[in-house]
């Protein structure tokens, strides 16, 4: 077994010249750099919306080795604009990982001692099936036709790699943002393969506010004409413009008022006085710019627009009439709940309504808030108490499950 | 005297048929359905940029009776989107004006005690010159080839219209959120023409988040093709779609979480099932789709990005080598300084900053923080308690003064 879960476990390891040119950014949603489940026509999986995606696969990363038990994998789940390369150099930024200050050797998520799993979301744009994929029936792009996808399809995704990887029940399911929708959605969907759940930096539903903020973003991205209907492959276009404003509006919201005094203040950039005109005067312009353009080169419009759909339409409590305790009832989860002072995106309110479920459902939960000015960012972030915190709590999970 | 100041009090009435085709829309700014006072070229405008505006015009409304004393005079400064039609029906959208609750007869700013004076900014659409101006030096259009405008300049053109009609010193000048930047900038640059000033729901500096929102805006209608880099109008088009974008992102700022959870949670919009698409499924994301196309019909989108750079731009401390309370040393101006509990675009936190600096500098002040869920939006809204300290306010002033 040790043979198998190590072959598992082989990373395709990401070309010498990690940056990829933008062109073949399209390419990683059918070939992705990473290892790939393909689901056939045998394996079809019905969506919330009622469709049934019968050809799709799943994009994946892993690191370290499953046991012999197939007792010690940790599912991460990946948050709006995130994707598999969780502790690896991303192969088309060329970064590394996004997560890599919390999975790795001797990190918090420690992968000399669990097997760790993190698959692109459905919908998503790096090797999942999602809207930048190929429509195998049509061999046409899927764009907008590709049916609307849930956490909860997200979640089903997942749970069909993991019989792939042979594995019963996952010692945990951790992740933040839309990361921790898709972990609760899990101990709700399969309470009994969850032994621990790591919920980070998020919310049992989508606020107001926060649909709010992605429609901006939406609409952003469908009022540049280069976004074609969602056709914008097949007419060699790009919605750059809308999906870089969407993209800049989004980023404040992940960061605090705080950190934006810090960072940046009303200090100018590059000069002394104002230009008065319409240039980036201000460091925070010039910053936002940058993370605007950045972004895509990096990310697909419409997987935007489908990953934004399904953290709105997230809403755990209203499948148990209303009350989010019903959805945690008889779990034997043990759950770990974490937030950030200053994140307004998913405020400590919201992930505690989310322990209170929980403590109201009999479940075991810990809970901490974390004094930080980061904002929402920070669960990506080097927070030493985040990553204390999650250390202790698997290292406590790990002895109940009996992991050496 | 008296006869002289019913006069200039006399308003033009607004036609039979209130609202206007937007095709009329261009025409407010150079016809404004107000009154207007010309400065031809032997009143030249030193703007802060350095440019000189040699020919140009001030839209505004008054409302009540100029005293014999001439010394019952309130200057109501308006918002980023607001206009001189503060307690008269808005000859473009047929509606009551933007401050009808606040101002009128027997509303706190009583207009049968006081002489109320209201002025579009320089910079503005609707009747002040402004980008979608006529320039009377070419004939053409003015559009980006305006000079930029600050608070200080939009405030130097009131000082000239108050001259022009023939007031001294202002009993008050009083706004909220832009409004209450130029209230703040009247009573550093001419503390002894303001009596007493009412700053509403305001900072005296725009924050690094502020302007980043701003930023996100002025990208979004710059990303229209439309825009044309600003030469629409004589292009027969309209960045509509992105100047509707910039709006849906300024107004979550203007309320509060708590007010979109009240108003919209997570309601759906017509429907009871979600409809698995990117229509405007839920409650809030219709209202905010609303609010954008509403604005377009009103709203120069030049004019957007010029009155938003002024407000970052705005800064009291940078002249007084960083300290606010160097910018009020002497001052004789009674102060009356509120802000809302909710209001995160500019907080309770900025407020106090004014008033601290006022403290320090000797200065006669008092504060309010108003309990509301209701956000930035409060200070337009029928707040009584904001209404009661105006009230309050004014009448100890006026008392002080020697108004009847």
């Amino acid at each position: 077994m040790a043979a198998s879960g190590a072959d598992i476990a082989g990373n395709v390891a990401a070309p010498a010249a990690l940056a990829r040119p933008r062109a073949q950014r399209g390419n990683e949603a059918d070939f992705p750099t990473s290892l790939v489940a393909k689901f056939g026509p045998e394996r079809p999986l019905k969506l919330d919306s009622g469709a049934v995606l019968t050809d799709f696969q799943v994009g994946y990363q892993t690191y370290g080795t499953l046991n012999d038990e197939r007792s010690n994998a940790i599912l991460v789940c990946h948050a709006l604009t995130g994707d598999q390369h969780v502790a690896s150099t991303n192969p088309i930024t060329g970064k590394p990982g996004w997560w890599s200050e919390m999975v790795g050797p001797g990190k918090p998520i420690d992968t000399s001692r669990y097997f760790v799993i993190c698959a692109n979301v459905l919908g998503g744009c790096m090797g999942t099936t999602g809207p930048a994929s190929t429509n195998a029936a049509t061999d046409r792009v899927w764009g907008l036709d590709l049916p609307l996808i849930t956490v909860r399809d997200m979640v089903r995704a997942q749970a069909m790699l993991i019989d792939h990887l042979g594995i019963d029940t996952l010692f945990c399911v951790a992740g933040g943002s839309l990361g921790g929708m898709q972990v609760l959605q899990w101990a709700v969907l399969y309470p009994e393969r969850v032994f621990s759940a790591l919920p980070v930096a998020t919310g049992a539903r989508h606020s107001s506010q926060n649909i709010a903020f992605h429609e901006v973003g939406r609409q952003a991205i469908m009022a540049d004409p280069d976004w074609r209907n969602g056709r914008y492959f097949e007419m060699g276009v790009n919605p750059r413009k809308g999906l870089a404003v969407a993209r800049m509006a989004a980023h404040i919201t992940y960061l605090s008022e705080e950190a934006l005094h810090r960072k940046f203040g009303r200090n100018l950039q590059d000069r002394e006085k104002p230009t008065f005109g319409f240039d980036a005067d201000f460091q925070v312009e010039s910053y936002l710019r940058y993370q605007g353009s950045a972004f895509v080169d990096r990310f697909d419009a419409n997987s935007y627009l489908y990953l934004t759909r399904a953290m709105d339409y997230f809403d755990v409590a209203a499948d148990f009439g209303g009350r989010l305790a019903n959805a945690f009832l008889g779990t034997k989860t043990r759950f770990c709940v974490a937030s950030f002072t200053s994140d307004w995106l998913f405020p400590t309110i919201e992930n505690k309504a989310i322990v209170r479920a929980l403590n109201a459902a009999g479940a075991s939960v810990s809970f901490v808030e974390i004094e930080t000015d980061r904002g929402h960012d920070a669960f990506l972030l080097d927070e030493p108490e985040l990553f204390a915190t999650v250390r202790g709590f698997l290292s406590s999970a790990g002895q109940a499950r009996g992991l050496k």
